[in-house]
Order: C-alpha cells, then sequence, then structure tokens
C-alpha cells in the first residue's frame, strides 16, 4: 500500500465515520491496494473475486452516506473488475452508457479516495465526466449515447492507425432508446472493430440455463472461433443428460438466445454470449476471447446481470435502489427526510389524477420515468391511460401528438433535460399540426446533484422560438394546480407548463385547479420605481429581493408573468409606463422568456423612452452538480442579484 | 365520368398543354372516373391493375411539369391503389411516412385536379398535410414518425371503443431513423392492433425468390393463420422440383426472410412477407388477410418495391429521380435551369475539400444526404472520410462528439430543419464536453417549394441558448469560404455557420479561406441615423434597404454581425452609441441572433439611453410553400419591410 493510498484511505474513512453510520464498515485489504487498472492486471481469479466483494461492500458503504445511485453499480462490479483486468485503460477507451452505472469504475480509476465527495459541490460527479479522469473517455447522464461515442472513438483511431481497443457499456433499458439503435445500425454496417457490451437486468437465469451459459464460456475460452450458427451444433452435442431433462425450458431459452443473436447479427455484430456477469470464471475468459477475436466489425458481448446484486435490500426493492438517499448499510433503511411542502411532482400528480376523473380523454404519457414524474401514482387510478414507452423522448411526442389528432388530451410528463430529445417532434409533429399535446415540463431550472447534465436550462428557449406554442411556468405549488386545470381543459394548440424540482413553497393548495385565462399573469406588489417580472418558481425570491430594496427605500413592484408564450402585453405594458426600470427574472438560458419580453417591449417602442430593461437568465456556461442554492447563486439569479440588479439599473 | 371530373380533368389537362411539354399525355380512362378512394373499392383486379398503370403514367406527366418528388411515389403506385381498395379511408387512417412518397394518394384522394399546383404558392403540399385532406390524418415531411404516430391513433381508437384500421408505410431507409425504432418497441410491446407496411427497396426479388413469395401470397390468401414459423415448414414441403435446385440461393434468401421476420417477431410484431409491391396479384390477397387477421398486437407486412418503377429513365438513375424538376416525361430529359452563381452547397463542399486537402484530421459525416449536403463531392476526393450514418440525426452528432473527443475536426453537413432532431446531442454531447464539432448548417432560412416542415427558422434560438457554443452565418458565399476556414481552424469549442438554399449572391470567390476573427463583424456603409446589423444572408436586403433610406435622406449604417455567438460587442456598442435607432436583421424565428443582441445591449445600458430598437425576426407562426422571395415576404422581411422598419423607429 503507498503512502499516498494510505492517506487517501485514511482521508476516505474519516468521511465515512463522520457521516453518521455507527458500524465499522467491512475490511478491504485488496481494494486498499488498488488506486488505478493498472494495479489489478496481475490479480489471480480469486483475488479479482475478492476484490469485487470488497468493491461491492465500499460502495454500498459510500452510497449509504452520499445517497446517489446505487442499483445499477452493484449490478456491474464483476464486470467493472474484469473490464480493468481484460483491458488497458485508459489507452483502452471503455465508455459507459448513462453514467450511474459508473461508481465501481470510479473506485478503481484513481477516485476512491474522493467517493464521498460524490454529488456534492466540488466533488465527484455522479456520472462519467471527461474533465474529471482520463479513464473518462465521454461523458454520459443522459442514456442511448455509448454506442455512437464508441463508433467515433474506433473510427478515430482507425484513421489514424491506433492499436487501442474500444468497448462500450449499455443496458438494456438504453438500449430502448433511439439513439442506440441508431447506433448500432450505423456500427453494424462499417468494419471498424469495436466491443458493445450488452448489460441486460432484464433476463434471468435459471440453473439449467446458467449451466449452459457455463458451457459457452468454455467453447469462447478454448480459442476457437465461435459463430452463433456455429453454437447450435456444438450445444447440441455437447448437453449432459440432465441438462436434456430440461429440454423444453432450454428450448426457449435457446430460441430467445438464438434470436437476440439474430437480432444483433442482422445489425451487422458478431454476437456472444449470454453469460452470467456476476460470474467471474465466466466473464475473464469471454471477455479474454471479445478482446482477441481476429478480423474486422463490431462485437456484442451479451452478459446476463441483477441490478442491486449482492446487497439483499436493493435486490427485493422493486426499483433496486435506483436512486437513493442516504441509508443504513447494513439493513438498507433508508433515512427519511421531511419534506417541508408536498414535492411539485407530487402535486402535479394528484392535480392530474383530479383532472382526470372529471375527463376521460386525459391520457399521461412517460418516456421510462414513471416514478420521477409520478405518473406511478396517476398510473394506479388509470391503468389503462398511462403509456410507459421506454426509454424514448422523441417517440412519446409523436405518439402523443397522433393521439390529440384523435382527440384525446395527452399529458407528456417529462424532465425538461430530456425534451431536448424531442425538439423536432415539437415542432414537426405537434406545433406545424397544432395539435393539443400538453408538456409538464418537471425539474425545470437546477436539479442539484446531477449537475450540468441534468439541468433545465433551455425548454422555454427551444419551445419558445416554435410558433403556435403555449408556455406557462408556476411560480409556486398552487399554480402549478392551476396550470394543470389549464392545460387540462385548453384544446387549441399545444401547451407546456414548467416546474421546478423539490419540495414546493408550502403555500396552501386550492381543492381544485382554476382555468388560468390563457396570456394573463398577475400583479403580486405594486411599487413605483422599478418592476421585476418574475416567470416561474424565482417568484419567492424576486418578493424577497423587493422586501430588501423597500428597506433601502426603494420601491418595487413585482408581477408574477405566467405565461412565456403569448406574453401579457397589457401588464407588461403596464410595467414598462409606470416604472423607471425592468427587471426580468427566470432560471433558464438566455433565449427564452427575455427574448420574448425584449421582442415586445422593442416593437411597443418602450426602450426608445430609455426603459431601463434587464433580462436577467443563467449565467451562460454550465454549472456543475452541487446544491441548487449554490447553483442559482453562481448563476447570478439569487435574492442578493436580483436586487443588486435592480439598484445598479435605477443608479445608473 | 361526373361532369366535375370531366371540368378537372379538363383543368387539369389545361395545365399540363400550357406547361410546355408537346407530347399529348397518355389516355387515362379509368382514372378519369376516381375522384376518391370509394371509387374504387369496386374494381376487378384488371380493372386495379389498369388503374395503377394510369396512375403512373399521370404521376410522370404531372411531375415533369411541376418538378417534386417523382421516385418515391413511382415505387408505391400498386401499393397505394391496394391500399386504398383494401381500406376505407378516410375512416380507416393511412399514414404515410415521409411524405414524398404520397403524390399518387394524392391523385387517389380528391386532389388529382389540384395536382399541377405540386408544391406552389396556394397549391397543394409536396407531403401529407392535416390541414390539407381528410384522407391525410398525419403529416409528415421528417422522416421516421408513421410508426408512433400509428400507434398513437390505435390506442386512441382503443381507448374510445373505435373500429377503424390503423396503416403505417415507412420506407426501409426511415427504418434506420431512431424514432421508428422507438415506434416499434413500443408498438410491439403493446396489445393495439396496427399494421405497419415496411415499402422495402433495397431488397431485389430474383426469379425463384419472386416465385416463393408469390408462393408466400397463396399461403396468406388461403386464409389460414400463419406464423413466421410455420411457414418455414409449409415452404419446405411446398417447394417445386426446379426451385429446390436454386436451393443455395433460396437458402440465403430464407434466412434473410426467417431474419427479417425473427427481428420484427423479437419486437413483438406479426410479420408477413415479403411480397412483391408491383405485384397486384400478391398485395390484394395479402392485404385483404392482413386486414382480417384475427386477434391482437401490431402486424408488419413486407413489402418489396422498386423506387422509379415503371419510368426507365428514374429506374436507371442512381438517385431514381429522388426530387426533380421540370423534365420530359417521355425520355426523361432534366430541364437545365442555369444558376445566375454556385450554390451556397456547391461553395461548402468546395471549401470543405480544400481545407481537408491541407489537414487530414478534417471528416465530414451526413445524415443520408449526401447529394443535397455536397458531401457526395467530398466523398470522391476522401472516401475513406466521410461517414453517411443512416437517417439518423441524433447519432451523426454523437459520433461527431466522439471523433472530436479523438482529435478529429468533424464537420456535420445538415440541413438546419433536420439538426431539430439532435438538440440533445449538441447540448449533452457536444457542448457539455467542449468538443470541437464543426456544424454546416445549410438550408437555414426559407426553403421555397418544401415549406413549413423544412424551413429553417430555429437553428439560432436552440443553439444559441447552449453555452460555448460558436455560431456564424454567411452574408454570401464569399463569406462562406471564410467560414469553412474559420471552422477547420477553430479547435477550442464547438462552432456552427449557417446558409441558405439556392444559389449564392454571384460575388468573386477567394482563391483560398480566410481564418476569420471569432466574434468579430465588419461594417459594410457608414450613416448616422440609424444602423441596421444584418446576421447571414439579409445582408444584400439591408443593403438595399440603405439605399432605398439614403435616396429619402435617411442615412444608415449597414453591418455585418458574421456571429451571433460570441457577439462583436465592440462593433454593437458603436453602432448603439452612434444612431438613435438599431434594427437587426435576420431569417429566423424569435430568440436566436436577436436574443443575443437585446440581452448585450441591455445589460450595457443601450435602452436605457433611448435607443430605438428593432429586431427583425420571421413573423411567429408557420409559412406555407412558396417561392422563398415571397415567404420571406410573408414573414415581413423583404426590403421594404427592413425600410419601413427603420422609417418608423425613427418617425417615432
Amino acid at each position: 500500500m503507498t503512502y499516498a493510498a494510505v492517506v487517501q484511505a485514511a482521508a476516505w474513512c474519516g468521511q465515512r465515520v463522520c457521516s453518521g453510520n455507527d458500524e465499522m464498515p467491512k475490511p478491504t485489504p485488496l481494494l486498499d491496494r488498488i488506486d488505478k487498472p493498472d494495479d489489478l492486471r496481475n490479480l489471480s481469479p480469486a483475488q479479482l473475486r475478492q476484490l469485487a466483494d470488497e468493491v461491492r461492500s465500499d460502495l454500498i458503504e459510500t452510497v449509504s452516506n452520499t445517497g446517489g445511485h446505487l442499483g445499477a453499480g452493484l449490478g456491474v462490479v464483476e464486470l467493472t473488475v474484469a473490464l480493468h483486468h481484460i483491458f488497458d485503460a485508459p489507452h483502452d477507451k471503455i465508455i459507459w452508457d448513462v453514467g450511474h452505472q459508473v461508481y465501481p469504475h470510479k473506485i478503481l480509476t484513481e477516485r476512491r479516495h474522493r467517493m464521498h465527495s460524490l454529488r456534492q459541490g466540488g466533488g465527484l460527479s455522479g456520472f462519467s465526466k471527461r474533465s474529471e479522469s482520463e479513464y473518462d473517455p465521454f461523458g454520459a447522464a443522459h442514456a442511448s449515447t455509448s454506442v455512437s461515442a464508441a463508433l467515433g472513438f474506433a473510427v478515430a483511431r482507425d484513421l489514424s492507425h491506433g492499436s487501442n481497443r474500444v468497448v462500450a457499456v449499455i443496458g438494456d433499458g438504453a438500449l430502448t432508446g433511439g439513439l442506440a439503435f441508431e447506433g448500432l445500425n450505423n456500427a453494424g454496417a462499417m468494419a471498424n472493430r469495436m466491443i458493445v457490451i450488452l448489460n441486460d437486468n432484464e433476463m434471468s437465469i435459471a440453473p439449467p440455463v446458467g449451466a449452459m451459459a457455463k458451457y459457452l464460456s468454455r467453447i469462447f475460452s478454448s480459442k476457437e472461433f465461435v459463430t452463433i450458427r456455429e453454437i447450435g451444433t456444438q450445444l447440441k452435442e455437447a448437453l449432459p443428460g440432465a441438462f436434456k431433462a430440461a429440454a423444453e425450458f432450454a428450448d426457449g431459452y435457446a430460441r430467445r438466445l438464438i434470436s437476440s443473436g439474430v437480432l444483433f447479427e442482422e445489425l451487422g455484430f458478431h454476437y456472444f454470449g449470454p453469460v452470467d456477469g456476476h460470474d467471474m470464471d465466466q466473464l475473464i475468459p469471454i471477455l479474454r476471447y471479445v478482446r482477441d477475436y481476429p478480423g474486422k466489425g463490431p462485437l456484442l458481448l451479451h452478459v446476463i446481470t441483477r441490478k442491486g446484486n449482492g446487497f439483499p435490500p436493493a435486490e427485493s426493492s422493486e426499483d433496486k435502489y435506483h436512486g437513493v438517499g442516504k441509508f443504513d448499510s447494513e439493513t438498507g433503511e433508508m433515512e427519511t427526510k421531511a419534506l417541508s411542502a408536498p414535492s411539485y411532482t407530487r402535486v402535479f400528480s394528484d392535480s392530474l389524477i383530479r383532472e382526470a376523473q372529471a375527463d376521460d380523454r386525459i391520457v399521461a404519457i412517460t418516456a421510462a420515468m414513471p416514478s420521477g414524474t409520478g405518473i406511478d401514482r396517476f398510473a394506479l387510478q388509470f391503468p389503462h391511460r398511462v403509456f410507459d414507452v421506454g426509454l424514448a423522448e422523441q417517440h412519446s411526442v409523436t405518439f402523443a401528438a397522433a393521439l390529440a389528432a384523435e382527440g384525446m388530451k395527452p399529458f407528456v410528463a417529462v424532465y425538461s433535460t430530456f425534451l431536448q430529445r424531442a425538439v423536432d417532434q415539437i415542432i414537426h409533429d405537434v406545433a406545424i399540426q397544432d395539435l393539443p399535446v400538453r408538456f409538464a415540463l418537471d425539474r425545470a431550472g437546477f436539479v442539484g446533484a446531477d449537475g450540468q447534465t441534468h439541468c433545465g436550462a433551455f425548454d422555454i428557449a427551444y419551445m419558445g422560438c416554435v410558433p403556435g406554442m403555449v408556455l406557462m411556468a408556476a411560480a409556486d405549488e398552487a399554480e402549478l394546480v392551476h396550470m394543470v386545470a389549464t392545460a387540462a381543459a385548453w384544446d387549441e394548440s399545444p401547451i407546456a407548463f414548467r416546474y421546478p424540482r423539490g419540495a414546493g413553497t408550502g403555500i396552501a393548495l386550492p381543492q381544485s385547479g382554476e382555468v388560468l385565462r390563457i396570456g394573463e399573469g398577475r400583479m403580486m406588489r405594486e411599487g413605483t420605481d422599478a418592476a421585476i417580472l418574475s416567470y416561474g418558481a424565482r417568484l419567492a425570491d424576486c418578493l424577497a429581493a423587493a422586501e430588501q430594496l423597500q428597506n433601502e427605500g426603494i420601491s418595487v413592484s413585482v408581477a408574477d408573468a405566467r405565461f412565456a408564450k403569448p406574453l401579457d402585453t397589457v401588464l407588461l405594458d403596464r410595467l414598462a409606463h409606470r416604472h423607471e426600470a425592468l427587471i426580468t427574472v427566470e432560471e433558464a438560458s438566455i433565449g427564452g422568456f427575455a427574448a420574448q419580453v425584449s421582442h415586445h417591449l422593442a416593437f411597443a417602442g418602450a426602450f426608445d423612452d430609455g426603459l431601463r430593461f434587464r433580462p436577467m437568465v443563467m449565467a451562460d456556461r454550465f454549472i456543475d452538480h452541487d446544491t441548487p442554492q449554490r447553483q442559482l447563486e453562481q448563476a447570478g439569479l439569487g435574492v442578493s442579484d436580483i436586487a443588486s440588479t435592480v439598484r445598479n439599473a435605477l443608479a445608473k
């Protein structure tokens, strides 16, 4: 153990002890000697097995203290150890799809001592990230990107006559995204060598089939060239008597095996597998075999894993501890955080259920995020009116457009960041045809620990430029109730409403939603010197800033625009005429609400009269994971930023 | 023949004769009696065959006079006739993927008399369009949408206990788009009955296989329920002696047949086919069989067609007359239009070739548009440095990001409208990782006959909101040469440059491109009263407007911003300080260049001093197909609009 490693381990243990778990962590003598993949290249199979166990317990300890994604990482512990044993990262490029399976990889690539800082300000990202480590060749937090990226790496290598290997690891869920298919389809048509590892945790391995998988790994490790067509023949000859007794079961399995294989072979891949992704004795030989497989073209290795593997509370949980807060590493019991108010997601869900009780044309659509969007609760009430379409945002929108064309009232419930995947569908399939699809945009604005990749920054810009859209933003959870009702009632055009991640403001909720007049904002506070026009959940901070300024003798009006499109031009003109300065505030990028406002003000001649206009938007850079509050401050959108913008505008 | 039909036919013939072809069109006695699908429901098989022939000659005549998409339509003549014979549109929903295969459908659905107006102002759209006809349930001009849409129609039907059928017709090209895969994957997991017709013009039918296809159609028409697993068995028993002789050939074919089938069966579809899409005797029974197939779940019928079928010049042409101008309907000879100047596409292509000769890290990527983007010419010079990734814009961008990560200089050559498909990839894979991908955005702004679906309106907005992007727009083709050189040299961040469809301005082209300083615009003309700041190809019109105003005694500066991001703030501040009014002009939506400018001006305090700012963008509505010039005028961006905006700003 190097001195550095001792220091690192000590620092890491210190953090772990501090953060509240009473039990002593399990010892990790082998892992303590591993700083980077080089250190595990020469381990024996038995040591690799032990290392995997230590990585697993280390991972559980870490995440129990930090929270984060657990199930995905637990599922790939053995695969990660085996990959780093067989491949030569960072020379070889290992590209993880959806980075939240990447924690074991981080532990083994010089970042173990920083794992306590996971997803915290200044700490490690919860995803793979190029700027964090040379072992992360391609960052990934949205799904389905790894095959396309791997092909790019493989092509670049071949153009420059390089020798490194390229490996993509993609889950079966991410494989349902169209981007993954586009990548497979293109890679299959080309001759560049790359390896796609399909991490399949949907398919279970029953005992006899496990035996077959073992047999397959023996075939592969024998170093003969095996194609899928040869596997069938060899299998038939090799089946032991006992296995033949389970012939019927095996037949179904074989068919699935063959057809999975055919599917990928059809796309132009050489297919290998499936193998048990928790059995080091299968993984090591098959990975070595695939690594050294001669010839050209892409290879696909099908690995079967179990999410949450090796941590009973995660294995038995329905969502396999996909994303968790802190928990007890022995029992799996979660720390319960008492929310000060119901979450926006919950309020949306309740409101939509209420609207749907009154209108059976309301249906809900989610792209593989039923629990994150609150659609799971809707599904309990209306199982036939909810559609989880897979990790397929593009399809979710076009599908919704057709539902709307037939008179249904589809609500697409989606995170702002993921709807970026469906901009063309919003324009081409929804807006051009003027179809009343409802977009419920959760996680609008900063999202805290998920960081820059998940920041809901751009929705107002990418939807505001589209003719015919109606755009709303909820200032608080009571407003959200009204906006759900408004969207349910509005049948004239597409309509979207955005709301932030996390708990509401604690405001009293109305019994039922009130249908807002389209394009009508509201005055919150009357003043004389300056006006702040808020769009969305920054309203409370705008009011706080106004209060602060009041104490300084500056009288400030505050209004809630509610709509970015169509604008409340009467309200806007009044604010412009009656105040020396007008400040707009939105938790979003440039090009959104402020662009709509300034366009109107310009042609209304408001600037001709010297209106001191200050459009406050997120600073024009990507902001790392941190608390949402600190992200706001870094973006220049905190209470003091608002107050000083007003002050400076008036002082000029 | 009804009186109305006579009048229609006469009007149509009149147009045809007027527009310059000398030959008399072939008589179409049967088609002349068909106004809508109801009229062909009771035709005999022989009559349907004749009708198809008449539709084909009618289509050739029409497109020879109007220009438009020909090959795709010729490939589906029989399929269209057969579909309208077997299905009951508009009650049944027939959804055509990528509407340019839809001309025969238009001819048979009450629009034959308007076919002479195709793609012209006020005339028929070149694509399917909901607002045009009740026979077009879902408009489509971008590819790969039909399966998602069909699923929406099927689900809406089942929720409301309807009885209509839903049919999607998708080409094998469109099937490579991820959206189509997402739709298939989701439809396959659901129980709703819908029919996807795979219009496959890649797979040829050799004679013995044609015989097998015929045999298959006999199986289907026998009204027994056949699954793909049963087909194999039945085939083996039924093979004639002569066919057995061709066993080896047939084996390969059968494997492909089976594996195509397995692929779709794996996705949850019942697979039927393949059948010859030009053989009415196969099409009619199989369509009837599939229509009446009992049980639940989606069906897929694999139909083999030939693009350009039945028109020898189109059959033998490499691109099968995909999109054509006017031509001689006998010989296929195209009318040659002498361009006044080289097209922007051509200038881009030449410039990129020149840069690539000097720098072997430059590679080019296209998503199935090699000729439209000019990448075909690049490919002739650098066959190993060009990548046509299929109809897969998302993948093209992520793939390019990885190439850039490995030090290559990827140019993604793409139409502005199609890059809408890859907004998330631009943000998540390119910009967050700050990878120097180059985006060459062709067809920016209005595109004329392709209309609203292809309008390049939004790129500045959807890229301008993204931190770290460099955005340029070419004012003329000489500027484009410089921008290609600039993008080739710039390795610090992603960079994009936009340029319009069609011919350049005729300006002299530089011998080689000059690397522009990032974020630096240029003054074109100095004046004193007002300033016009142009971004992109409206510059000439801005200069013309300035000239006009000069004659009225109004002195106008004109500048070319060149960059929307980063802005030339020195130039901008100077324009703001020295003029009473500042007008920005861009051929794009709200939220783009003007949003960047107004944001800067606001915080620079330019509005505080009463600057009369007028940001001219496209009117906020979708504008129908017409000449680009008339589209500009409808959007309020013509020379007179610019002049009057300046005039009004100063007059206020």
